[in-house]
Parts: structure tokens; C-alpha cells; sequence
């Protein structure tokens, strides 16, 4: 299971996209707000016991001086990918790319692009993919539908 | 199997990183030289071949206009890392990062720390853990380890 | 003739200017929707064979991490000439700069500014006007009538 | 009491001078090495048992993805100074200052220059001064010492 | 008492933040706007006198070439919270943020988030509950009432 | 011919690369220094006689607030490449590259990577192989040089 | 007399704020469109002939890569004032600036703020004030009604 | 008369260049270490008596947080030219420039590029120079001698 979790309800509209792609590819996955600095013993819960209620990757989503993704990574053994959010007050989201990026030796964070929160839930399609060829047959298929609209667009022009 | 890839030569003193580390781990992996931009034919084969080679997981590195990464994950549905590699002439490493994290939807990318190529190397450990139990303890072993370190340096001070 | 690609059908409005001032010069041109990351063959295809197509110059615009002019520059022997597209969730435009413009040495792309498809045009045609005396003349005529523009504006302030 | 906590023992060159100034200055302080990616639960239990062991202030220096200052400051009410440091692959010191000063609306983090432990130590006594006069004396003293060596650096030339 | 300062009217929808949270927290506070531009000598005054006045913190807030904070922080011996304000025709903050951070070895500015008025008032409260224990009791208030809110926000997706 | 000018005989080591790839390609070229601002008068002459001199494209090479390629490209009809040189004062190249780079509708330069002088020759030789099919000949065979480099490499990891 | 000079209509809104502040200042000074990209013989008429037209300082304004005022500037002797001015297509401004302000050793500009014309004006005003005591007057007069302003503001709130 | 002001000792080997090029044009000048930071009352006392001690340009250097040379603008109404200093623990020189450029409206300063001291001496020699024929004969005879060294150059490649 994919466990996703979103440092305010603020970040849901970017985060929505990786929820939706998760149902679209049919992997399984639930929905959390878990705040590193409103919440931080709630953080600390939450990465300690997600594996063992299987949870087998993290999409951790933020903004600003955004250490959630790098925090929950911390704690748990699990893969977890980063969203950099572009929140109001950010620099143009700078401080979330590189809060969740520039993550010290030993602790790695997958950071996908500034609100590329689709991307994240591919990744972690990805990743569940490698213990599962019908996973990675939906990847493959949706890879080949992403194609099939560029061809149809460059009919049109 | 993990595949690492990267662009040239001169990339292999900071990828080494991730070969220590995946070799620290007991994951198999093999290591090529692979550039997007002067052998694109080669590349194209080694993405489109890598899920049947039994390659689960791709670490690619490349500086500078960095396609390596981004062009392998648009071939192949396998999860792919990206190393931004600070090479001669890339402008402060400003250029790799961003042209391997900022992938358009549909295409991702598991992007890790400038020259991270230690961290592409846990990253791809914790991906193939995600259906290897014993992995994930290697992994929680791994991380005891860092921690004994800091405790071992605090008493120092 | 010039080849004209991009990499989504959203990148329309801006390479829309490369077109124009292709027609306003009399410089024959053709337009392909081209994505590196959605349709990697295709690329492949149209690179491998623009220049025993009659192609002599292609114009690639793309944004965020814009593989699109430096992969079909790695391909074919021809000049390609890179537009970095600001898109949506773009970085300011930063990521398609460097993207496009950092490339390794071996592999050029003549990189314009940012969102600069009608430079990309004009720069198409003076490579064509290269053996081409009536191009040139035509350029010169373009650059006296953007003279002629600023001294109307002048005498009105 | 100042409580000084740094990521590393690589940080030790550069938050000595926070240790010096404090000295300097008569202002009691503790100094640990505190890992917020490799020890989070010693991060928790410092900065939750720091109010109860009379700390008043404190200063957490950190480099890269720089989540130590933040994170102490989410989980106790004292004042929390972060020092940006410059470690090792940092990107010209930028990933530490935004990490570390964009934190959100509720916790905030006084941040200094990058790598301004000194002034991270004068901050810290200029804090603990708020409640005691003599303090405040020995800086404004330490400032005229200041102002006396420009004076005489200003003779010099 | 805090003093609260800005370099324009212009200044006040943000610092407003800070005038909020510090009256929440009561927290006994004055507002100016002093200019350190077109102001100099009332800015003098200001810090020369503010600690004989009564103040114990000060926050200043200003955008573009923001010299007041570190130009009140060079006069007073007390400690100077800065607040970088996002002003028009500011470079996106870097300016403000930057002129305000990076001060020299001696004369620290506590900075705070771009925009950041409502972080600079809780960490003047801090300050204040240095040597206030029920100010810090209500600073944890404060802090539970944030974890509350997330907790509810959690239960409504 | 190819028209080589830099600003300054400081420029020398970095535009060397130019002339030394046109000539292992066999692109008949000259070398000027042209300093757009201290030998105005000189760089307009040089520009606005490059065409009927049998040049038919120009390489342009400057550093800081680098005019020359803008200037050069302003004057004549003929297509320019510009190549920022990351001289001595420079912002980490950044001056160079976007002076260079964002030039107006209408007066496009051809910019290629900071100090990437051998990639300006490379796009030289392809602008002029437009009217020659032994220089897209030699091109070709160049790209294949590359190729056997990196297969050579890729044997000995 | 003050010579103010823009590279194109367009940046009229911006530099009318020098216009204004000349006429308040009561500084003799005249206005003309030369584009240093479209008009570049007309741009170097108006150097090279402006000392002997009476005119003692220049205000440049130009947008992207703004290479005007650095023209002007190796032109004539007298001392030229750029104006940044953050057009469209401007990456953020910093094109503008950079390409003003990072001139090569032995040709200044005096560069002023991003969109900063009213400050060129009194810029200029203050250098035709260093043999005009009365003008001085005028600046000094100036400067107490801008303190004014502030005092009657900090009433008001 | 030309006063050169510093912020510190550290700044004199930059700042060199400025009395270097005075002495070369025949400019008097004196030359005086002011630290706005640590020496408050002196930077007032020299800004506000600098026009009635016969000084009319001010050249003012500082690194960092930089605020001498606005500083010194907003109390004098004499022209300053300010030089951003690269100092040790700079941002790549980011932070002495934006907090010199981006003064607000009102109070301008006139900005060299980073380390560019000998252009603010030429600068301050043009200023000094629109009530001087010989100045701007001297200046004007010092460009001829930078265009004789370029076609020197020019000769020996």
C-alpha cells in the first residue's frame, strides 16, 4: 500500500493528482495530513509504524522550508518521494525544491518536480511495480496512452 | 538487479558512491557507460531492454543539460533515480538539477542530492526491499549504524 | 526546409511566432508535434531522418526539462535550434533555459531567450540565407523595416 | 543556559565560534551533536527536555537539507537560532538558508548569515539579556570594542 | 514590551501579523514607522533609546535594500528580529531576505521568513518568556491549539 | 568562413576550443579580438563588413556584461553565436550567459553553454554544411568518433 | 542637460518616473527612443555627438539583455545611468540587471534598482548638482519633504 | 574632491583599484574606513558634513548585508557610487549587490559590478568630470588608451 500524507489541508489540491493516478493505475493507497512541525509526534507515529501496517512507500508532500518528506524518511526504512509544493509565501518554490532535494548521505528522498505530485504517484506505481508484473503492465499501458494523445494532437495542428 | 547508468567516464568518481553502497547492501546491480547525447542508440536499447534483463530499479547519473535520466524513464517503466552530477562547466550544478527533477507529468524521475549518487544507491535498496523483507531489515541495520556513529562523534565533543 | 517541433501542443502559442516570421520571410518550413518523453521513437525517427527528408535546420521548443532540442541534436548532424518554453509549473523558466543550453561538448544547440520563437525563425533563416543571397537580403530588408518601426516610435514621444 | 546542537561533527569548525562568543561573553552553555536524519529520536528527546533542564535558548547549526533548527523549534517553545552552514555539496550555501528560514506561520526559526555562528552566539546572549541587565551591558561593551578596532584599523590606513 | 518598526505604510498588511499574534499571546508591543532611507536620524533615535524606554525586542520589516533591521540592530544592544518584506518591485524577496540575513560578524538580525510578520511575534514572544514562565505557558497553548487544528483538518479528508 | 571574435586576448584559452574544431573539421575560419566596449568603432566596422568579406557566420565570445554577440548580430545579417565566457568578476557565469541569451524580437544570437567555445565551432561547421554535404559528411563522421569514444570507455569499467 | 534615452516605446511607463522627477527637480533634460539592437547607427550618433550637444549625463533604460546603456557608455565620456527595466519576456528581471550592471573594467554604468527610473533621475540631478549648489539645494529640499511624508504617515497609523 | 569610504580593512585590496585610477585621472579623493554596522555614529557624521568639507562624489564599498553605501545615500544629498565587495562568506557576491542596487524610490545609488572599485573611480572622475573640460579630457584620453591596448592585442594573435 501506498501511504500519502500532505503537511496541510492546503497542499491537497497538488496532492489530489497523485490520489487520483494511484486509482487510475488501481494501486492501493490512503490519505493522511501529518504535519512535521504542527505535528511532530504525529510524524513520528506515523513513519515508525507504516511498515509494519504495510505500507511499502511514502509520498510526502510540502511546501516551504518543507521537512516532512525528509523527516519521515528519517525514521522509516521505507522508499519516500518528495512533492516540493509551491505554497504562498514560497521564493518561487525554491525552498521547497531544495529542503526536500539536498538530503545528507544516508538518507535519500525521491523528489520529483515542483507540484508534480502525478509523477509521484507513477513513481510509486513504479516502485510497486517491482515485485508486481501486472503493475508494470499498467505502466507500460499507460505509458502507451500518453503516446497514442501526442499522436492525436499532431494530427490536429 | 539494479542497472547504473551514466553518461561518461568522468562521472564514475562520484557514481562509485552508489556501487559501495548497493555492494554494503547485498544488491546485485551492474554498472555502464551510457550517454543520451553521443550514443542515443545505445541508450535507447538499454532502457527498452532492461525490465526483460531482469533490471528492476535504474540509478542514472549525468551533469550538465542532464537527459540521461529523464530519456531512460521516457523508454522504460521501470522506477528510475537521477544523480545531478556536478561537472566541469555545469553552472554551480544548478543545470543538472533541473534537468533531471523537472520532468513533465507522466514521466518521473526519483531525483536525489547533488553528486548523491550514496543516497541513489539506498534509495534503489529501499525500492527492492519493497518486496524483500530482508532487505528492509539490511536497510533498518544500515540506519542503527549512522545513528551509532552520531552517538559514538557526540561523546567525543 | 526548416523543421519545426515541439514537445506538446500547449507549446503552440509560443512556437506560433517561428512560424510567422518563417512565412513573413518566405522560408519553407514544416511543423510536428514531437514529445521526447511521451513518444521517444518518434523522435528517434525524425531526427534519424531529417536530413535525407530535405530538412537543413529544425527549430525545438520545449519547457520544464526540455530534452526535446538536445536529444534530436544528439541524432542528426543537423543545427538545431533549442526555444525554451516557460510552461506551466516551469521554475521561472530557469529549467528549460539550462536544460536546453547546458549541453556537453560535442553536441550543440543554438540556444534563443526564453518564450524566443520568433528569434528562433529568424535565426532558421539566416542558417538557410548561409547559400543563399536572396535570403540575405530579405534579412537585411526585415532588420531596416524594424529601424524604420523605431524611428516612427521616436518621433511620436 | 544556551543549548548549542549541530547535525555533524563536520559543523564543529564552523559553530565553534558560537561557543567562543558565548564564552566571550559569560553566557553558560551545553554543546551536543544532535542529528535530525540520523538520531530523530535523540532530536525529540533534546528538544523536548530542553525547557525542563533550564536551557532558555537554542542554537542548531546545519548544512544541505538543513531540517535540525526547524524541527527543534516545532517541538519546543523556547526561541530556536539556526545557523545556515556551508557544508560539503551544499549549493553555494543556498539549500541551508532556505531550509532553514522559510519555515511556516507558528514556528519560527531566527536564522543568521550563512555560517554566522558568531553572530548566532551574540543573538543567543542579546536573548538571555532580555532579562538581565548585566548581559546587556557586556554587549553594548563588546560593541564598543567593535567600534574601538575600526577606529584604529581606520588610523591604520 | 516589543517595539515593532516598518520602513513604510506600505509595510503594514504584512507586519499587521505580528501587531495579531502578539496581542493573542499578550504581549505588550508599540508600533512606528520609522524609515532608515528617508528617516535616518528618527531611526537613530529610535534604537538609541528603545532599550531605556522599556523595549526588550525589536522587529523590524522591510522589502527591496532592507537596512533597518540591521541598521537598528548596529545601535541597540537588544536583539532585532528581521522581517524581509516582498515589496513591489522587489526581485521575488531575494533582495530583502538577503539584506537583512546576511549581516557581518557582530551585529546579528534574528530573520525570519519572507513575509514571515507572524513568526517574528511568536519569536518575540519567546524572547519575552525567557524570563516569563507563563509567557512560555502560552506559547505550548499556542503550539497545542496548531496540532489540534491539524488534527482536525485530518479528520475532514 | 567563419568569423571568430572575443572581447578581450583573456578570452583566448576559452575560444581556442572553436578554432581548433574547425579546423579538425576542415571549416576555413579567421581570429579577431573585438572588444564592444573598448573598440566600439572597430566592432561596428568588423560587423557591418563580415558579409561582403566572405564571412557567413560569426562565433562571438565575451564574458560579464558580455554586448559583443548582441551588438555583432544587431549590425549584420548573418546568423552569430554567442558563446559566454565565465570570466574573472563573473557571477558564477550568469552575467555572461544571460546577457548573451535574452536578447529582443528581432536580433536573435545563437548562445551555447558557459565556455562551451568547442560547441559554437561544432555549430559553425553545422551552419555551413546547410550548402555543403561534405561538411555534414565530416559532421556525421565526427558524431560517430564520439560514439566509439564512449563504446571504448564503456569497455573499461 | 540630462539626456534620457530607452530602447524601445514600451519602456516609457517605466522611465516617465525620471521624466517626472527632472521636471520636479527642475533639471533641464530632453527624451529619445534609440535602440541599441534595432537602431544601433542611430545609437552610436547619440553617443558619440552628445557631449558636444550640451548634454552632461545619460539614463539609459533597456529590458532582457539590456545592452544600451553599456553602449552608450563605451562611446562617450560622460558618466551613463541604466535603468533595469523588467520587460516581458524578462527572466525575473535578472537579464536586465545583469547585462547593466556587470560592465568590464574602464567602462562603468551607474546602475540603479530594477524598474528604478525615478532614482535615476535624482541621480542625475545629484551629479548635475556637483557644480550647481543650487541644485544640491533643491536635492536637500527634496529629501526633507520625503521625510515629511514619513512622519505625517507614522501619525496616521 | 572624491571621498572613498569602506566598510572594513578587508575591503581595501578591492577598493584599491578605485584610488588607484583617481590618482591615474588626476581626481583628488581621501580615503576613510566607516563601518555602518560597527560604527553607526562615524558613517552619520562623515555622510552628513561630507558636502560642506568640499566632497563632492562619494564612493562607498561593502560586502555582505551592505548597507554603507544606502546608508550614506539617504543622509548626504551628494551622489554615492556603490561597489559590492565579494567577501569572505558572500553568497557568490548576490547578497552585497541586491542590497546596494535595490534601493527604494527616492534614494538611489549609483552601482558598480561586483569588485568593479576602478570602475566607480572612472565613474566618480565622469561625475566630477560635467563641470570640468579637462576631466572629461583626460577620461576621453584614457578610453583611447584602453582602445590602443585592445588593437595591441589585437596584432599579437
Amino acid at each position: 500500500m501506498v501511504g500519502i500524507i500532505m503537511g496541510s489541508k492546503s497542499d491537497l489540491p497538488v496532492m489530489q493528482e497523485a490520489i487520483d493516478i494511484l486509482n487510475e493505475l488501481g494501486i492501493a493507497h490512503e490519505v493522511e495530513i501529518v504535519s512535521a512541525h504542527r505535528t511532530p509526534e504525529r510524524m513520528f507515529e506515523y513513519a515508525k509504524t507504516a511498515e509494519e501496517r504495510g505500507i511499502r512507500v511514502i509520498i510526502a508532500g510540502a511546501g516551504g522550508a518543507a521537512h516532512l518528506p525528509g523527516m519521515t524518511a528519517s525514521i522509516t526504512p521505507l522508499p519516500v518521494i518528495g512533492v516540493p509544493v509551491k505554497s504562498r509565501n514560497s521564493i518561487d518554490g525554491w525552498d521547497s525544491i531544495l529542503s526536500i532535494l539536498q538530503m545528507p548521505g544516508g538518507v535519500p528522498v525521491a523528489t520529483v518536480a515542483l507540484d508534480g505530485a502525478k509523477n509521484a504517484g507513477i513513481l510509486a506505481a513504479q516502485i510497486m511495480g517491482v515485485a508486481d508484473e501486472n503493475v508494470r503492465k499498467r505502466i507500460s499501458a499507460y505509458k502507451e496512452g500518453m503516446k497514442d494523445k501526442v499522436l492525436r494532437d499532431a494530427k490536429l495542428i
